[in-house]
C-alpha cells in the first residue's frame, strides 16, 4: 500500500493538471447547447480509463447522453466493485457571481474551484487515479472492477433505468461504489449506508362550479380552501407525527447501534437551529435532528393554493383549491403503499359539500444498506486509516434515484463514500473542491479496494 | 309615467351602447395600474349625470380613488333621494375562463357580459338613465335627488367614511336608494332591509429564512404549511360551526317572524344546489340556506397561498405560507372585537417552531332597517307595479360597509332595490346581467321616485 500512496505523491502536481482539463470541459448536459462539450467530455474519460489501465473501454449509447464503460475483472476468486459517478455537471449560473470562471479551474487556499470540482467529476477522477495507482506499482487490482459513468445525473437520469436493465449482466458487480455525497462535516470521513425514499400526490378539492361571492353563499355552501386545510391538518399531529392511518407500518426502527452512531456524532442542533433562523427545530417527539431527517419517514406540504392572492382584499368563496405533498421515505416503507394509504386517508377525511381527485408524482424507493454490512464498516476502516480518525456512518435525507435504480436492479449492496464538503457549493457559484480531501480520498479508496479485497 | 316608460323603448338600443362603452373602461380599484382607468371611468360617470340633467356634477378627491357627485334640487318641499353606486369593478382574473374578454361587452341571450355588469355599473347606470328619462319627458324631477357614486367599493371603501363625514351637508337626504343587491331569485324583484357586514384578516406563518430542501430538513423543520393548515382548520367544526372562541356572543337570534318570513318565501335549496353543481349544501345545522347566508356569520377562506405552485413536483420545504379570512357578520356583532377574537384565536393556535403575523383588513358594520318602514314599502309597491308580481322582503347575506357609514353618519333610511340575480357570476368569470330586469328596473325605478315623491 506504501508503493499505492507514494504513487499519488509523486504524481499528484501532473494529476491535478489532468483534473483541470477534465474540469475545463463545459459538460452541462441540461444545455443542447452544450452536447459537443459532452461527447468531448465522455471521450476524456473513455481515455482516462485506458490510461488507468481500464479494458473493455466504452462510449456507449444510452438515447441521450452517453455511459462511459469500463473493467478490469483479472482477480478471480475475489469480489467485483461497480463504481458509479457522472461527467455531467449543473449549469454555472449565474456566471457573474463566480469569482473565477467556472471552467476555467483554479487553485486557491488548497482548494480547486471550478463547476463540478466537487460534484461529480473530482471525485469521478479519484476513482480512476486510484486505479491507475494500483495498475502501475503493481500490474493488478486486489480486486475485480466495473466503471459506469454517466452523463445525465444533473437532470435526473432519465436513461439509466433502461440501460442498466439493458446492461444488467455487463453491470453486475458485489458492491457499488459511489462518491456523489457529501461528507458529514470537514474532517469528519463519512460512509453513508442509507437514502430515504419518495412518494407524493397532488390533492385537487373542487366545491361549487365557480368563485362565489362570499356575502350571498358564505355561510351556506363548503368551501374548498376549509376542506383541504382540514384535510392537510388530519395529516399530522401537533409534534409533527404523521397520522395518516399505517404510514408507519412498514417503518423499520433504528437500532441501538443506529442511534448510538448518530448520537456519537454529536451533531449541533442550536447551530442549525440558528442557521435556519427559526424560533425552535420541530419533529418528531423522541427522535434527535439526524434521526429525524435520515432515519424517520416525513410528509411534507411543498406548496398549496386557492383563491385569491394578490394583495389586500376580495371577498370571494373560491371553486377549487389545490396541495402538493411528498413524503420522504424510509426502509422498509413501499411507495406505492404509501400512495394507497395517502389517497385513502384524503379520500375519508374529504368534508361533505366538495370533491376531490387526488394525483400521485413519480415515486423512489427507500434504501438502506444494513449498518453491520461488511462493504459498510470496510467503508469505514478505510476511512479511519486515511483519515486517522473515527469515521461517521450516516444516512441521507434526500432521495438520489440513480441508487434505487442500481439497488433494484443490481440487488447490490451500495456504500456511499463521498469526498465532498456541504459547504463546497455544489450547484451553486463557486464550487469548490477541497485538496486535502481529494489526497485523503484517494487513499481511502485504495484502502477500500485492499479491506473489500479480504473482506467481502 | 307612460312618457318614461316609452322613452326606455325608444332610447334602448343607444343606452345599451353607452351601457357597452362604460363597461369597457376596466377601472378595477385594486389594481394600481389600473388608476388611469378609473379616472377615465369617474370622467364617464360625470358625463353621463350631465347629459341626463343633474347639476352641480363633480369628480370629487377622497384620498383615494375619486367620488362622482351630482345634484338636482328644484322639487321644492318633496323629499331628496340620495343615490349610492359604484363605478370600480372587481379584478377579472382568471382571464382565461371568460368566454369573451371581460372588458369587451358583448350581448348574449338577452344577458350583457362583462365585468361590472351587474355589480354595480350596470344598476348605477340604470340611475342615471332613469334621472335622464324624467328630464328628457317631463323637463323635471318628481323629487329632488343627490348621487354618490365612489370608486373603492370593491376595496372596503377605504375613504368613504371621512368623504361623507366631511360633505354631510351636501349628501344629507331623506333616503338613500342602492341598487347594488341581488334579486332573491329570477322574476322575483326584492327589496332588502339588512346587510352582513365585513371584518378579515391576512395570516401570514413564516419558517426557515428560506425555502429548504425537503430531503436535508424534511422532518426536522417546521413546515408554515402544515402550521397554516392548523391554524385554518381550528376555525370550524365539521359542520361550519366557527369555533372561534366568543364569535357568536352578540349574535342576534332571528325573530320568529323574520323565520316564519322567510319560511314562506319557498326558497329552493335544491335548485341551488344544482346551479352550483355541489353534491351538496353545507353549513351550521339548524339553520336553512337563507337562514345561514342572510342572518348568521361566517368566517371563509378566500386565498391561500405558500411553496411551490407549479406543474409537476418540487420537494421543497417552503419557509412561508398566507391565507386571507373574511367574515360576513350579523347585528350586534362588532367588526372590531371580531377581528381581536380572530387574531387571539390565531395565536393561540400557532404551532411551535414558526412566527405568524396577523394583519386586520377594513372593516364594515353589519345593518338592518326595519321592513315596515315607508321608503322600504315604497320599494315593494314600485317593484310590484314594475314586474306585475309579489314582491320579497328580505336581508342579505353581503356587505355594502358604506351603508353601515350613511345610515350613522347621515341618519337616512336605506332602501335596497337591486336587480341583478344571484347568478350572474358577479365577482367571477362571465359576469353579466340580465336585460330583464334592466327593463324592469328602469320602470321600477321611476315608479320609486313617484311613490316617494308622495309617500315619504
Amino acid at each position: 500500500m506504501e508503493e499505492v500512496k507514494n504513487y499519488f505523491k509523486h504524481h499528484r502536481s501532473s494529476h491535478l493538471s489532468q483534473l483541470k482539463e477534465f474540469l475545463s470541459i463545459p459538460s452541462i448536459s441540461a444545455d443542447p447547447d452544450h452536447k459537443p462539450d459532452m461527447e468531448t467530455a465522455a471521450s476524456w474519460v473513455k481515455e482516462s480509463m485506458q490510461a488507468a489501465g481500464l479494458e473493455n473501454t466504452a462510449v456507449m449509447d444510452t438515447g441521450g447522453h452517453p455511459v462511459v464503460y469500463g473493467d478490469w475483472i483479472h482477480a478471480p476468486g475475489k469480489p467485483t466493485v461497480l463504481f458509479y459517478g457522472h461527467y455531467d455537471v449543473q449549469p454555472a449560473d449565474p456566471v457573474e457571481l463566480w469569482e473565477t470562471p467556472p471552467f476555467q479551474p483554479e487553485i486557491r487556499n488548497e482548494k480547486i474551484y471550478a463547476r463540478g470540482a466537487t460534484d461529480d467529476k473530482g471525485q469521478v477522477f479519484m476513482h480512476l487515479k486510484t486505479i491507475e495507482a494500483f495498475m502501475r506499482t503493481k500490474q493488478e487490482l486486489p480486486v475485480n472492477v466495473k466503471f459506469c459513468i454517466e452523463g445525465e445525473e444533473e437532470i435526473g437520469s432519465p436513461n439509466l433505468d433502461e440501460f442498466v436493465e439493458k446492461h444488467r449482466e455487463l453491470l453486475q458487480g458485489d458492491v457499488l461504489l459511489v462518491s456523489d455525497t457529501p461528507m458529514l462535516e470537514k474532517g469528519r470521513p463519512t460512509v453513508c449506508y442509507g437514502l430515504r425514499g419518495l412518494a407524493g400526490i397532488q390533492i385537487d378539492v373542487s366545491g361549487a362550479k365557480g368563485d362565489l361571492h362570499s356575502g350571498l353563499y358564505g355561510g351556506g355552501v363548503a368551501n374548498p380552501l376549509h376542506a383541504l386545510a382540514d384535510i392537510l391538518a388530519s395529516m399530522h399531529d401537533e409534534s409533527g407525527h404523521i397520522t395518516v392511518d399505517g404510514f408507519y407500518d412498514r417503518v423499520l426502527s433504528l437500532t441501538d447501534q443506529e442511534r448510538h452512531a448518530y448520537a456519537e456524532l454529536s451533531y449541533d442542533e442550536e447551530n442549525t437551529r440558528k442557521e435556519l433562523n427559526v424560533p425552535e427545530l420541530f419533529g418528531e417527539e423522541g427522535f434527535s435532528f439526524l434521526e429525524r431527517t435520515w432515519a424517520r419517514p416525513t410528509l411534507e406540504i411543498n406548496g398549496m393554493h386557492g383563491g385569491f392572492q394578490g394583495e389586500g382584499i376580495k371577498t370571494v368563496l373560491p371553486s377549487a383549491a389545490s396541495a402538493k405533498i411528498t413524503c420522504r421515505l424510509v426502509p422498509d416503507q413501499d411507495p406505492d403503499e404509501v400512495v394507497e394509504k395517502l389517497t385513502a386517508h384524503v379520500q375519508r377525511k374529504t368534508p361533505k359539500g366538495v370533491e376531490v381527485e387526488v394525483t400521485p408524482f413519480d415515486k423512489g424507493r427507500p434504501f438502506v444498506t444494513p449498518f453491520d454490512h461488511p462493504a459498510i464498516q470496510a467503508a469505514g476502516r478505510a476511512l479511519e486509516t486515511a483519515y486517522g480518525t473515527t469515521a461517521a456512518y450516516t444516512r441521507m435525507g434526500g432521495s438520489v434515484p440513480v441508487i434505487e435504480t442500481f439497488s433494484q436492479i443490481l440487488n447490490v449492496p451500495v456504500a456511499l463514500m463521498g469526498f465532498g464538503l456541504p459547504t463546497e457549493n455544489f450547484h451553486a457559484p463557486n464550487e469548490h473542491f477541497h485538496l486535502e480531501n481529494y489526497d485523503k480520498g484517494l487513499e481511502a479508496l485504495a484502502e477500500y479496494l485492499a479491506e473489500i479485497s479480504e473482506n467481502l
